[in-house]
């Protein structure tokens, strides 16, 4: 059954990236003229190599309800976006100052800082644009509910405030509650809208909407440790990036404070206690349940 | 009439600028905890002084419909939240490599590089939760509208487009053409946001808008050429920040283009041209074209 739904899973996940990265291709055109080159960052952010995990979240949640495919295909398209720039910004030699992501040369080594930079403002800001266009959805109240509901997971209080955290980690001593917490916001709040957006798009009820966002909750920081193990345990040419520069930092993760067993043991923990939380879905909720399973069985 | 309308302008502009800060104020807390910093920084970033002349103008824009001014207030802020983030990361070391903004340390050289890119990063993010929620206006489609302008005026077509496309005047030989559109895009089209924002909160007719969006057109490029002219010729205690800037970096400007005189006198005009498409609007418009005087005379 696990293996089953392993198999069934990579062959979804591969079609949502390839429906996600047509809407990506198709919301950020090829420009002519000098500003030409922004758009060549933003698309190089955006397209290049990725697993689409937030997009294949926003899909499968919309598909619990019927959700017109054109409809969550903007909104997948829009988190993915977020995503990228937050990692254009992350990469930079301020931040996390990271020359590898995804296999390929991070945005300010492959062109330049000042674009990076540039390139990851208008990929932030493309995301709303797209999300408050009449295409995602006829009724303006749902178009401004997603606003809000990313502009606030994405925020100070939310992505933003995380990756801030983060920075301090470095120079603290977090315990594990100040570490969940930091994941919660840095990685947690942006998979929450992930999977809230398909019950936003639907107008679902508060049931539906609470069940998605503890499964994001539970999925979210899963999906972390399993980031941290691989950054503990794997190698550059599984993950795409740079490895063993959470302990070269002296960052406290959950894998530095629990150890690398306890960490994975914990993550399987987490990954269960999420699909626990889809039982009123029943098998429509398939996709998302495997999800869990891949998340924390991954080694890229 | 023309020294009488300053004088009233400069009560006018000081007004909306106390009350765009208390808006800022409510929505930029003091948050307690480790990410205290981020928000320590956004409101060091968007509280700084400064004329707020983009809250001036959707105060001033939105008044001439009579749109209820708690609605006006949320979008003043949430247009000095993302000229705020424009300016922290335009000041950046990658990018125009400022230490004065303000005349005070920029948010870089306060704080440091890392936290200055989150925080604003949170503006601009903060801008679009702002506008998004009920508060601003109880019509959805305005609040999306509202949402889907500043994204355009201020993405990759508009603002950051021109900080990208200024990024490159430096090495490229601009002609006047390819300077106003740079202007039109950098500084032209927040301000175009600024003026249409209370047309937006009104659902005015198209002929206002038209109107509003030509004044706008105008005045944010004889904005720019009053900026340029006091990068040229104005001392850094006049304008708080750093002076020469442009011609040390042997960039094309509409100043090293037609001179001093011939620059000055092109502002003049469009000022004056601004001011001409606010006709329909009656005495109501005077702060307005009060503004546009202000813009090509201020020496700050």
């Amino acid at each position: 059954m696990k293996a089953g739904e392993r198999l069934d899973f990579a062959a979804e996940l591969a079609a949502a990236a390839a429906a996600a990265d047509g809407e990506l291709d198709r919301l950020l055109p090829v420009v002519e003229g000098p500003e030409g080159r922004l758009f060549e960052v933003m698309r190089y952010a955006a397209l290049g190599p990725g697993k689409r995990m937030r997009p294949f979240l926003v899909l499968n949640s919309a598909r619990l309800f019927n959700v017109p495919s054109q409809h969550a295909l903007r909104v997948a398209a829009a988190i993915e976006m977020v995503h990228s720039y937050s990692l254009v910004h992350d990469d930079l030699p301020a931040m996390d100052d990271d020359d590898l992501r995804r296999g390929r040369p991070t945005a300010h080594i492959q062109f330049d800082e000042a674009t990076a930079i540039l390139a990851g403002d208008a990929l932030l800001t493309l995301a709303f644009e797209v999300l408050a266009d009449p295409a995602t959805h006829p009724n303006a109240t749902i178009r401004a509910e997603l606003v809000g509901e990313l502009a606030r997971g994405a925020g100070g209080r939310g992505m933003v405030g995380g990756q801030m955290l983060d920075l301090l980690a470095a120079h603290r001593d977090f315990d594990l509650g100040g570490i969940a917490r930091l994941e919660r916001l840095k990685t947690g709040a942006l998979i929450g809208f992930s999977c809230g957006a398909g019950a936003i798009l639907a107008n679902a009820n508060e049931a539906s909407r609470a069940a998605l966002y503890a499964y994001a909750h539970d999925l979210g920081f899963a999906f972390q440790i399993a980031d941290d193990l691989l950054d503990a345990e794997g190698s550059e040419a599984q993950t795409g990036k740079r490895v063993g520069k959470d302990a070269a930092a002296g960052k406290a993760t959950v894998v530095s404070l629990l150890g690398v067993e306890e960490a994975r043991q914990h993550a399987q923990m987490l990954a269960r206690q999420a699909v626990s939380h889809l039982d009123l879905f029943r098998e429509m909720a398939d996709p998302l349940r495997a999800a869990a399973h891949f998340v924390v069985d991954r080694r890229a």
